[in-house]
C-alpha cells in the first residue's frame, strides 16, 4: 500500500499514520517528496486489513494498493494456461469453441430443431434458457424443470453438451444435473452465495461479466468460484452497458484480450447480448475470433420473431450456418482451425 | 407498441408486419407516414407477447413500446403515496427516517456503543451487516449469525429498529427473524430468486438500486416483490457507477425525485455508499431532504480508520451527532420535522 | 510518483527503471515490498516530463501520480474562495446568484417578456443563447449578432448582467462586447483553443462540465483559463452523460460539494441540462442550495412547449416565479439569504 | 413524431396536443390505444419544427421521433459506399489503408525514423500530432509550425501521406497547407466551429467519435461536414469512456460495424487510444479487420518510455512491423489483402 499525504500534512499527522500503519500490521516506509511524504507500507495486501481506511485520518490524501487482489486465477498461477475438458472438448485449447441454442427453451420443436441445426453447422454445446432472469415479473420466466428435460432430450438425440443457467441457490443440484456447464448470468455475477453454491457442485461454471463489472471484480468472482474448491470456470464478456442506445450493449473486446493476459481461465463471447442485435453478431464473431477468444456463445432460434425473449438478438439457423463458414477464415487467421 | 417501417420498406413487406402483428394478438393500425409508414399496433403489451422481436423482420427499423412495464409500484395505484409504518415509524409520511449505524457489525462493543450514540442522535433504526458482499472472497464476510445476535442485543437496548442485509436465498428466513427491514443490496437488486425469498417473509424490504440500473428497472425489481405479495418496498438511490474515480459512485439525486413521482413507494438515500467519501454524506444528506427522499441510510463507525469494510465512507459517532444538527433546517425547509 | 514493478520483475529490469527515472529528472528511491518492488520518483511532477511512459517498460506494472495536476485552481492557493464581483454581484459570497433565461434567445418579446419576468421573480443576471451548439446541422442555430443586440436591450430595459455563450474562436470579441459573463459549453469544455481566446478576453467565464468529464479534467480546463491570465472562473455542474434514458443527464451534485473543497472558485449548477425535464428542475435548485452551490443558471421560456430549443427542460414564467419562492426556505437554510 | 399521452389525459388535453401538432405543421393523427392515446404526427422531421417540446404539455407523456436525423451521410444515400482517393490511396475500397506515427512530433530524427520504418512496414500515411490538445496547460502542447514543417521533411523522404490534427479555427488554414488529411481530433468532435472551418477547407476530413458520443451524434457531426459542402470524410472509431479503470477507453467494435451499415462512409479505428495500452493494439488491430474497418490509425514511437504524450499506447517500430505481419491473415480473411 502507498499512503500519500496532503501537501500541509503536519508532522504530528504524519506520525501518527505511521502508527496506525503499524498497528494494522504493516512495516513503514516514509518518504519525503518534494511537495508531500509518502508512505510505502510493506507487507502482504490480501492478508492484512486494508489499509484503505486510513483515508479517513486527517493528513491522508490517497491511498493506493500496489498488488493484485487475486491470487488463484491470475496468469502466473498457471502461466500456459487452463485447458478446461467437458464431455472431450476442450476450452482454452487450440480449438475454438461454439456454444449455441435459443434464449429460452421455449418447447420440444423449437429445441430439438434448433439442437439438429447447430449440431450440423458445427457447434459442440447446446445453450438454452430454462430459468429465464426477466427485468419484468411479467415476462416470460422460462420453463423451469420441463425446459431442462427438453435440454435432456436435445442432448440424447444430438450429443450436444448443455450449457444452462441457474438463477437460484435452490435449483443449483437441480440445474447441474442437466448442465454439462452451469452458466451464471450477468445479473448474479456478484451474488456470491450462488457462485459459492455453484462452485460446490463441482460443474465447469460459465461465469458472465456483470453488465458494469470492471474487470478486476469480474475475476474477482471467479476467484470465489477457484477459492471454493472448482478450478473449472470459463469467463464470458457480454457486453458492458454504456451510454450508447442503438446497441443494447457495447462488447468490449478488449477485455477479453485483457482478461486473456490476465488469468489462466479460458475466455468466450457473448456476441448476441454483446451488442443486442442480430445484425451485428456476424461481425462480433470473427472479431472474437482475432482477440484469442476460446470460443462463443450463440443465440439462434428457428423463427426470431416470435421468439418468447429477446428476439432481436437471436439469428436463424440459416443465418447461423452461414456465420459458421464465415468465420472460418478468422479461424483459420488466429490458428484456431 | 409502434412498429416503425424501414424508409424502403416494399408493400409486401409492411403486409407482413402487419400479418404478424395480428399473429401475436395485437390490432395493427397503419399510418402511412412522409417518408415512412409507421404501424399502431393496439393491445396491452403487458398481457400479450412483446412485439420488440419484430426488429428481427426484414422491413422493420424500431419498435417502441408506448405503456409502462410496471402496474403494482406505479404512482396512478397509489396516488397518496404508502405510508409504511414499522416498529410505529413511518416511512413515506411527513417524518424523515434516519437509519443509521456502521457498515459491517464488528463486535460487541462496537456495535452497541454505535447503537447508543445514533439513538441519541435521533436515528430509530440502525444499520449493520451481518452477512457482507464482498467484491474479493478474501475481505471480511461478517460475523453472520453471531452478528445479527448482536444486532438484537443492541435493539434491546435502544429499541431502535434494525435494518440489516440479506445475501442468500438460504439465509432469509435466519435473517427475517432479527431484521426489522430486509434489506437487498445493489449486487443483488436484479437476482429476482432472493427478491422473491425475501418478498414471501412479509417483511418490510429496503431495495437499494443496483450500480448501473435504469430507474425503470429498479422500480421493475420492486413490481416482483409486490407481485409476490409483499407492498412493504421501500426504494433506496445509493449511487450509480459512472466514469468518475474520484468518488466511488455518482448519488443520483435526479432519480429520487423521479422515483417518488412515478411510483407510490417511499424513497430513502444512501449518502454513504452513494459518494463512498466521508467529507461528501453530510451535504448528500441535506440534499437528500432537499429533493424530497422520506430519509437517509447512513454509515457511522466509533473508528472508521480501523473499520473491517468501507472505512472511506463511514463518518464518526461526533461527525454523525453534527450532521443530524446541520440536517435541521434543511428538513424543516422540505416541512419533514 | 511511484512506480509498481512487477511481482517477477528482475534486478536487470529494476535497475533499468531506477536508470531511466533518474534520467527523466526525478530521485529515485526503491523500496523492497514483501511481494515486489515499488519505487517512489522524487521531484515536482508538474515540471518534470510525466513517468507516466515507463509502463511501457518491460518489468513495469503500474506507475501512479501522487500529486494533484492542477495548481492556480486548487482550494489551497486561496483557502478563503475567490469572491468574484460581476456588476456588483457577488459570486462566491454568502448571495446565491440566480442567472435565468431562456434557452435560445427567439424573438424581441421573447427575450422581453422573460427578463421582465425574471427580474421581477429575483434573477440578478439573464441568460440567453445566441450562437447555439445544436447536435444536428438541421436544427435552429441562434439569431447569431441579432440574439446579441436582443440581449443588449433586455438589459437595457431590466439592469440584469448577460451570460450567453461563445462557440467560436472568431466570435469571442463580439460576444464579449455584449456578455457579462461568457459560458463555454459543455461540448466545448476541452476546447483549449477557445478557452484560451475566451480567457484573454478578461471577462468572467463561465465553464460548464463536459458530459463525460472527470472532475479532475474539468478543474484542469478551468486551469488553462486562470493560466493564460484571467481568474474570473465560475464552474458550472450541468449534470453528466450516464446510462438513464428517463432523464437526459445524471445531474452530479457531488461533484459540486468536491468542486467547492478543491478549488477555490465559485460553483453553480445548471439544472435544467441538468435533468432534461422541466419536472424535475425545482427539486434539483432545492438540491443545489443544500450542497453548497453558489447560484444556479437556469432555463426559463414563456411558452416552452413552442420553444425553438430544449422545450423539455425550460420551465414557464409561472413556474419560476414558484420555485424562486420554493427555494427560499432552503436558502435560509443554506444561509445564503 | 409520435406523441404519447398519459394513460389518464382528458379529452380536452389531447385535443390541445393535436391543435398544437397542426399548429408547427404536422398532420396529427390519433390513435385510440387499450390504455392511452397514441398521436402520430405526420410531417418531415428534419423540416420542421420538432415536436419533442411537446413533452411540456400536461397531457403528454413521451414524444418518440422516427426518422433518422442524418441525409447526407446515411447508406441510402450511397448504397455502393464511398471511395475516398486520397494521393491514389482509396479509403473505403478494398484495400485497408495504415496510418501510423507517433503521437506527437518530437524532433527530426525521431518524425524521420518514424516515418521511415512505418513506410518500410507498409504504412500509406504519416500520422504526428503538431499541435497537441492535452488535458493540462502544463504539459506539452506540440510544436506547432515546426512540427508541421517536419511532416513535411518526412513527406518529401518517404512519399507517405500526412494525417495531423487542427485544434483550432484560426490553425485551420496553416494546417491544410501541410495536411493530407485533417484530423478532428475526440474532444472537438462537437467544436461545430471547427468542423465547419475544416470542412471548408475541402480537404480529408478524419472525424475522431468524441468520447461519449453516441453514434447518432458522430453521425450528424459528419452531417455538419457534408452539409457544408465537403463530402471526404473518413470516421474514426477510437474508444468510449466507460468505468473501467484497466484500460484508458473501452474500444467500441459493435460502433464501426454499425457505423459501416448506417453510413457510406470510411470507418477506420484507433487501437491506441482505443485501448490506451500498447500490449492490447495488436489484438485490436486484427479485430479491426474482423468488423470490416476499412483502416487503421496506430501510434508508433522509436522510444515510447521517454515519449512527449501517451508513451503507453504507442507500440515501438519494431512491434509494429511485426504487427503489419501479424494482421495480415486477419486481412486476407476480411479479403483485404
Amino acid at each position: 500500500m502507498i499512503v500519500v499525504l496532503k501537501a500541509k500534512a503536519s508532522k504530528a499527522q504524519i506520525e501518527a499514520v505511521v502508527r496506525e500503519i503499524r498497528k494494522l500490521g504493516y512495516k513503514p516506509h516514509p518518504i519525503l517528496g518534494v511537495e508531500r511524504t509518502v508512505i510505502a507500507a510493506i507487507g502482504d495486501e490480501r492478508a492484512h486489513h486494508s489499509l484503505e481506511t486510513l483515508i479517513s485520518m486527517s493528513g491522508v490524501d490517497q491511498v493506493m494498493p500496489v498488488q493484485r487482489r487475486y491470487k488463484l486465477v491470475s496468469r502466473e498461477t498457471n502461466p500456459k494456461g487452463t485447458h478446461l475438458n467437458i464431455l472431450g472438448h476442450i476450452f482454452g485449447g487450440k480449438k475454438f469453441q461454439i456454444i449455441a441454442g435459443p434464449c429460452s427453451v421455449e418447447n420440444e420443436s423449437q429445441i430439438m430443431e434448433t439442437a439438429r441445426a447447430v449440431k450440423k453447422a458445427g457447434a459442440t454445446f447446446l445453450r438454452g434458457g430454462a430459468f429465464k432472469p426477466r427485468t419484468s415479473p411479467y415476462e416470460f420466466q422460462g420453463l423451469k424443470h420441463e425446459g431442462l428435460k427438453l435440454l435432456e432430450k436435445a442432448k440424447a438425440a444430438t450429443g450436444l453438451g448443455i450449457v444452462t443457467e441457474v438463477l437460484s441457490e435452490s435449483d443449483v443440484d437441480l440445474v447441474a444435473e442437466y448442465a454439462d456447464i452451469l452458466q451464471i448470468g450477468a445479473r448474479n455475477a456478484q451474488n456470491f452465495a450462488l457462485l459459492v453454491a455453484a462452485a460446490k457442485t463441482g460443474k465447469p461454471i460459465l461465469l458472465k461479466r456483470g453488465m458494469s463489472m470492471k474487470i478486476e471484480e469480474w475475476l474477482l468472482s471467479a476467484e470465489y468460484i477457484l477459492s471454493n474448491g472448482n478450478p473449472n470456470v470459463i469467463l464470458c464478456e457480454r457486453g458492458i452497458r454504456t451510454f450508447e442506445t442503438l446497441m443494447r450493449n457495447t462488447l468490449d473486446l478488449g477485455a477479453v484480450a485483457l482478461a486473456k493476459a490476465e488469468t489462466h481461465l479460458p475466455v468466450i463471447v457473448d456476441p448476441s447480448q454483446g451488442a443486442g442485435r442480430a445484425d451485428l453478431v456476424s461481425a462480433m464473431c470473427k472479431a472474437s475470433a482475432a482477440v484469442n477468444a476460446d470460443g462463443l456463445i450463440i443465440e439462434v432460434h428457428p423463427n426470431p420473431k416470435e421468439a418468447m425473449s429477446d428476439g432481436a438478438q437471436q439469428v436463424t439457423l440459416h443465418q447461423f450456418s452461414e456465420l459458421m463458414g464465415d468465420m472460418k477464415p478468422f479461424l483459420k487467421a488466429a490458428k484456431r482451425l
